[in-house]
């Protein structure tokens, strides 16, 4: 009997872009127990102080803060500390350049919107390894991101749980042998509401998941179920799937992340308790694993899983993802940047809960066609569609 | 995006052993609708009618049945209709002489019992690939059997629907990557009688299966819960994994075939409707995977997966196969032996259904040593368990 040796993973140097937001910071967690991983770049919007903090713990080489006031306010912190800082890096194209300073050999982006797009196109640039964790990198620009990654050969590793169930899901099978994808969705913090009450549902209603601890807006997202939509579209693009090859089912628990099945009738399923920790620390050791200190999946504590059949307002939000699949063009965008002004104006207590889909709708079936989808056309499409949704309020 | 295409296997020619059994009859089904598949060897105990009938449709060159009555009765079916028919071979190495003259590509093994062991070491001797359904066949003699395949290069695929999930599971990860492996458990048809109640079982009762269709010795060991103490040595055996490394977890509806937990905390699973035609299927197209008209896994309208931990008589019969692991030499033959005597006795009203599991602990207990594990001393350790469990009823 051969004795288990552990997960060895190759040293990497990482850049988080993100790093103060919930993914980056549970991303600088897993990488603290990893000795093989090092962190040569952290990039922030705002938030100097946890940055620096982070910063003097993990001691990267440059740090990009968007804001040149919490950059200044970075630094100055820095000279009284003493010691030699980071480079510091600070403006709207910060975290562009910090990739193309430090050459990471993974960058990991967990920024929220489409500020993630143009670093995302630098690390391919550079040949790093994306994890992206920005939904809105892939939903809003899969178009061009993956043709890009493809063609400088950089690989695309998920960090969205779903998305990560799914990539490991296919290693069990070849891609043609697909059936289909099917993501699992919790409901989200309305879940068992009566359709009534759900329209009227406060702020605070819709911020309380049951399963997962996430940030406001993707929480929200859940609750709408407009993540799910968003993340149909994802896995068109990451795994070259047609919007109807890809299905969604709820399942309360959040047990079970994705699952695919395969021509043969076999389904693979990717299961752990919910934490963002796993698909981060997936996406850091890819192709390998690390070793983790995680309590064993305890199905028989657990008891049950359960799985229901979307409908009503569930249905119609989902049913935005594959809308925007099949209208192809600049519709991605329009979803994305749609339910981020609604999000947006719900959360300032401008739009109830009820309306956000609805809103996101429309506006999603007013998607101006594209002659050619660049990035040029869908900032541009991003902006009509925010501007459309604040005419609607 | 990129059209599906069927999945492509490429054309194998497949010895079945035991075809005219439960595993024999559906793995011809799954042929019948594989044009890359051939049949080219069939074999049987003495079913000669149905032999008969399959060497009609599928054409083997070759069948061997054990009886030579049988054999001579097949003989005169086939010159009575007319046509050239196969070589017919029997007697006791009739299987072993009829892998030898047709060397197939794939010898899918489903006999019942020691009969599976010598044509099993003569597939390996000619190269063919292992398909085995023949649980004896690893949990007797895995410590023959698998360094035999490995050392000829013949990969040996589980036709066992837990084991063909871990193997699938297994191929998200590395082997030294893998933490635990659990296998699921119905619980057989008495899963939910009370203690006391158990122990008086009819044969009827035990024959009821809830979930899996399966052959008489095989529903019963469902009901003991033996068999998962089998497929624990099957799994030590397959996949080169300690005792300890192997769990099993109830899991009525039988939908989660079983699954792998990673060092990183991270669990793969398998799915699928409780049918042998999956995993038959998987073991005969791999590493490819068929094509087949299979209705989508509907986790909605199953609702709920349910599962609870091994207690009481469940976890006594399983531990048997951890102790029969952790012994090593003889004690997998005398385990599966003891078993098969008990089992036949329950079956001819000579034993209570209670008193299977503390036989077979019985007689495990006192498993002779053994200076050397060879075929001899194997069949020797067999035969003295039957032994055991005659003059102890």
């Amino acid at each position: 009997m051969r004795a288990r040796t552990p997960c060895r993973v190759k040293t990497r140097r990482v850049a988080i872009l993100g790093s103060t937001g919930s993914i980056g910071s549970q991303a600088l967690e897993v990488i603290a127990s990893q000795p093989s991983l090092g962190v040569c770049a952290l990039a922030a919007g705002n938030n100097w102080r946890l940055l620096w903090e982070q910063a003097r713990e993990f001691r990267p080489e440059a740090v990009a803060i968007t804001s040149p006031q919490s950059a200044e306010a970075f630094s100055l912190a820095w000279a009284d500390a003493g010691g030699r800082g980071p480079e510091i890096l600070s403006g709207s194209d910060a975290m562009t350049q910090l990739i193309r300073r430090t050459r990471p050999d993974v960058v990991l982006s967990g920024v929220v919107g489409t500020a993630g797009l143009a670093p995302t196109l630098a690390a391919i640039e550079c040949g790093a390894t994306l994890a992206i964790a920005n939904k809105e990198t892939l939903v809003m620009a899969g178009a061009i991101v993956m043709p890009a990654a493809r063609a400088a050969g950089v690989p695309v590793l998920p960090v969205d749980s779903e998305h990560s169930a799914i990539f490991q899901c296919l290693l069990a099978g070849r891609r043609q042998q697909v059936r289909r994808i099917v993501i699992t969705a919790s409901g989200g913090a309305l879940r068992d509401w009566p359709a009534e009450k759900v329209r009227q549902a406060t702020i605070q209603d819709a911020l309380k998941h049951p399963t997962w601890s996430m940030g406001r807006k993707i929480t929200i997202d859940s609750a709408t179920l407009i993540n799910k939509a968003l993340e149909v579209v994802e896995a068109h693009w990451l795994f070259d799937m047609p919007a109807e090859q890809i299905d969604v089912v709820l399942h309360g628990e959040s047990i079970i992340h994705s699952f695919v099945e395969y021509c043969d009738g076999s389904v693979i399923a990717q299961m752990g308790e919910p934490s963002m920790a796993t698909p981060i620390s997936y996406a850091l050791s890819w192709p390998e694993r690390f070793e983790r200190q995680v309590p064993p999946l305890d199905l028989a504590a657990l008891g049950r899983l359960t799985f229901s059949a979307l409908t009503g307002r569930f249905e119609r939000a989902v049913r935005l993802g594959h809308q925007a699949v099949d209208r192809g063009g600049l519709a991605g965008a329009v979803l994305n940047a749609a339910n981020e002004a609604a999000v947006q104006a719900f959360l300032a207590g401008r739009m109830r809960f009820g309306q956000i889909v609805p809103m996101v709708e429309t506006v999603l079936n007013q998607t101006p066609p594209a002659a050619e989808v660049t990035l040029d056309a869908l900032l541009r499409a991003d902006a009509w569609a925010r501007r459309q949704v604040e005419q609607r309020i």
